[in-house]
């Protein structure tokens, strides 16, 4: 099994079948080597201000990957072996330790994206060219820790050599964007953008909301504590995130509850929340509340709305305990549309000037709810497959699920989604493998013609993202649609 | 992309694998010709009693299909520029102009089967050859005003040319039926029957609902605001639409709930409803009842039962408040069978003399719910995929997901539950298609022999949809079986 | 129709592309003769410990298999006619009438895989080269029945033909495992070993809970009417089990809930339910509270802890008081994972010592919820697609949507879950040939090399059920790791 040859088929993830795997070839030679638009991710926006070297293959690669270290612990390997911080901080683990531990237990991830995605960045960043296990361990974090020491390995390098036009982070609301404002004063041409995340200061039940909110008060110099203070300072900040280059909000609650309170009803139920003497109901109905005040102020600013609801966070209460939150223990849920965005799109999603994307992890919602919804509403259009289904077969799924009602033309492309820099080519060509596929099917059966095809394919792997994203004409307020 | 040609591939819908196309095609070939069978549809009968010409493209084609005005409307394009009529009225749209906007607009159809079905309807019906587009769409429009002001497109020639066996419309319970009865007399041999739709007497959610009551009671001359007369007046209704031809009924509820309650609780209940009295739980509760009820009287009168529940009509408010109900903007919901049915099938649903098809929006019911009640209650069937998954994929999930636990047999054959009369032949033929893919793979794979496959075909295009909605032996009340 | 071949394709159920269906040839060559590990059925001790021969084909393969008469129930065929038992006993139907109202009828299992099973069984076990039909009825009668006769179709030869290496039966709290130890007695080399079942005496809303209870503290010996006397007798009986093979425990429950209360509660609890003073709500409470008593219990002694949720049990009010039990009318319903496992798995899911097989009715949980929980937990791996989804189509889904989550090695091979015992060897060469063709299109699409693939292949048909039962090495308390 050890130094057996690592490549990778030009024709992965295509149908077998001929005469689909040709048309799926012709689609994806034209897609291949466009432009990667990344527009809702997770990486580390100092990386590309300071530019520094990444430090070492098991630090960049695994320890900050739930999707590995989650599917190895799955397995009765602890954490610390893997170098995953707790709450008491980072493991002393040695790295290369942490290392050989994932490479023998590699054969774990056989049939799942992460396998893919990690052989891609094996043979494309870094040139191996034999497989990983626990024989070969110690060369790859030879070749690994060689090459991320090295100019061309360094953030911006990476970036430009994997032809990123634009890459959004995220940011929280008390954010100061230095970072994002670095790389502008910096000369470098690569668009780094922010998107405005302000969770931790709608979320009353998170347990740092108090400190939050402060916070949140000291950077603008508002009342938060005031509604009309608290909505002001959002308003203020969406403007910083702007001027940084935002063009989206981002909201990920536990579900997709929206609602449209009167003015007197949302500043009484703030005025609980602030206090701390809100209920568990309040707090949801807070953060349902905030969904439709910030459709309210996209409407002014035009920053697009993005609804990531359905996680059950944390659910594993020992593990939160030692290690906090983001260690693979978020679980979906099952999550209603239908009744939770009701609110929301009776109030605003008949406009065209509004954009909401939403996503989901329960995929028994795509063609029962949210394609008949987006097939529908002006302002509604469906994000890609998502987390635990931004896979192969979740992909193909979201197609063959949401396409017949909602068309193609109601989603908007790629997002990678991902804190794991390296991986974001290999993640843009799954998805641009996968959606070729899926259209050379409907070709092969005679369900779309070559050219439709042809035409979509681009749109799916970059205008698509591009034009949902508003990432062509920067949002800005248009004074003559004030909402007051 | 202009004047592309635009032809129909025989093969289209079969698999893209030479040997599972090859034996579709045989499949297919044998039920491609066969009358078409179609037992629930919402054509308008008057069309075939009067047998005026169609008005032009844009009327017939555009302005009643909620699956076509939704989509263009979910990409910005106000109802009004497609001429959809709202409260006040039909728009003075140009129905040129309407036509254009909808033709500049074709691509957004790409993936979905009402592409599928309208370039059926252009080449087979039309005989168009070119791609709808912005610049053919004075093409199209000439073409299709052109034709449908020939008597060769007057609807009865095209009942007749489309090879229909039987035609089921859909009349509510205050309907003359008048014009089924000039049909009846016209000496025209197309047999097109009704269905018994009585919700608006049963829905008292609905906003119609105290007068449909009052005329209910105006054409049966019976007391129906007494529960005796009440379900009475349903008895000398049913038998009304069975003379002009019914052999169903059909009930369209917010959830599949049914109850058997005793004669003094129905009597209480229906008390309330008819007073204005009745909480929201109980109007569903009185919904629940009244299938149950009909039910009973299907034992009597013979009427095939069934039920369509999980839409949540008018989730858009300001469209509602508008332009009024059915305006593609009713969204399915999760739907529970399993608790839902029982009272109704511990009542009846051992008795083989009855039969239900019950439907579904809800796909993630067919493994789990439905395949498994269908399997094993002698009175129930599973009606086809429906509305939103009257699809290629939509199909083809049902029949996955149905038939290792259900059979084919308990399943009742292909409705097109269509108002869009000329795309009828079109929906029957994607449905043989899919239907015949299925089985072919089923042969491919050596899990069924051809002969097998051949049969079924037959059953599943023609015979079982005769069956399931007794089409063969109109039906009548047997003395021997009245429930007092 | 008659007297038309029987034959079974050495492809059958592998995908019909060449290619695919090439590696999949060569994956299931290596697997196809494996012995068979089945860990978890139904079949009848006495029938190894006696070793009498079967009675007659309709009494061994329709009259107790609900999958079959359910289908023909279905369709209006009374039980009676097929030999079905009611509470009054076996009906006096001849079993050569019963058998020729099945063949009459076996067109109705159509792409089902009781067909597939049954064919394998025809050919496979009796030599048939003709299809069941009316026609064949009295032959294949004539051929089965003759076969029985013989010493050859007893049930230990055919054990040891069908090359078994171990079978697990399924016992309740109060049986005296008699049958299996007379088989330990025996000198037979059989590996047939129980597991234990306790729901008899843990659902409090089974009709015969009372009695149950009562023997339950006559074949211990103890007070199980106090909490403490309750577990120590679950504790001795577990014992016992273990002494007669047994590595599992089973809990059929109607959903997933699991509580972790404290002692007091817990007592306070149980007392409620043996006074017969609980309510509904305190019985399902009760039995959530016994998962984590028996999760404690196996890390004491090793038993794996299989949960199977989610059937409701009896629909059919009539057939239940007619009929009884376990007559085709269980029903599965939607159920939640995330919520319901939460308190077992915060209080034991984090310890690789214990091992929880967890097993679900509703397929919309593979993707949303139970990759995720297995993908991360280290106690809990997932049961195979049961029951229902015991299919073709069902394991397809299975691994599609479980696999790009929790990977292949949180998965337990499979289960055949049947007491029909000549079935059992078509059942695993259903599973081994669809886990092969899942292989095999991973490896056509090169996501995945073919030698992972063929140790994958291994692990699905072999090595993972012994390794997930851990029926290597049977458990045995290990005093250092004793729960007080």
């Amino acid at each position: 099994m050890s130094d057996q040859p690592l490549t990778l088929s030009p024709d992965r993830l295509f149908p077998a079948d001929r005469t689909t795997r040709g048309i799926a070839r012709e689609l994806y030679a034209a897609v291949r080597a466009l432009p990667i638009i990344s527009p809702h991710g997770h990486t580390d926006p100092s990386w590309f201000s300071l530019n520094e070297s990444f430090s070492d293959p098991a630090t960049l690669l695994l320890a900050p990957d739930h999707y590995l270290y989650r599917l190895l612990y799955s397995q009765g390997v602890p954490l610390e072996a893997l170098g995953v911080p707790s709450r008491a901080g980072a493991p002393d683990t040695d790295t290369r330790e942490a290392w050989r531990t994932f490479a023998a237990h590699f054969h774990l991830f056989r049939g799942t994206p992460s396998a893919m995605w990690l052989n891609h960045v094996f043979v494309e960043v870094f040139g191996l060219d034999v497989r990983l296990s626990a024989q070969t361990a110690d060369h790859y974090y030879d070749v690994i820790d060689a090459a991320l020491k090295t100019k061309a390995f360094r953030p911006r390098a990476l970036f430009d050599r994997f032809n990123i036009e634009v890459l959004a982070t995220t940011e929280g609301p008390t954010d100061t964007l230095d970072h994002h404002h670095a790389i502008a004063r910096s000369g470098w041409g690569g668009r780094v953008i922010t998107a405005y995340r302000p969770d931790p200061v709608i979320d009353a039940d998170h347990e740092a909301f108090e400190g939050a909110l402060e916070a949140f008060g000291d950077i603008t110099n508002l009342d938060v504590y005031s509604w009309k203070g608290y909505l002001e300072a959002h308003r203020v900040r969406r403007a910083d995130f702007i001027a940084a280059g935002a063009t989206s909000s981002d909201h990920g609650h536990p579900t997709a509850l929206t609602a449209d309170l009167s003015g007197a009803e949302a500043q009484a139920l703030f005025s609980r929340v602030v206090k701390g003497q809100s209920s568990v109901e309040d707090n949801e109905l807070f953060r349902a509340q905030m969904l439709t005040e910030m459709a309210k102020m996209s409407l002014d600013d035009g920053l697009v709305l993005q609804i990531h609801p359905g996680s059950f966070r944390n659910h594993n209460g020992p593990l939160f305990d030692s290690h906090g939150r983001d260690k693979g223990a978020d679980i979906p849920t099952r999550t209603d549309y239908v009744r939770a965005l009701k609110p929301l799109l009776n109030r605003f999603g008949n406009d065209p000037a509004l954009s909401i994307i939403v996503f989901t992890l329960d995929e028994s919602a795509y063609a029962r709810e949210l394609a008949p919804l987006a097939g529908h509403y002006p302002a509604l259009k469906l994000g890609p497959a998502w987390w635990f289904h931004d896979s192969p077969e979740g992909m193909r799924r979201f197609r063959e699920q949401t396409t017949e009602t909602a068309g193609f033309y109601n989603t908007v492309g790629f997002n990678d989604d991902t804190r794991a820099f390296l991986s974001i080519p290999a993640r843009h060509d799954v998805a641009r493998r996968v959606d070729c596929s899926f259209l050379a099917r409907l070709v092969a059966e005679h369900r779309m013609e070559m050219d439709e095809a042809a035409e979509l394919a681009v749109e799916l792997a970059y205008t698509l993202a591009k034009r949902a994203y508003r990432l062509d004409a920067p949002p800005m307020a248009d004074p003559a649609r004030q909402h007051a």
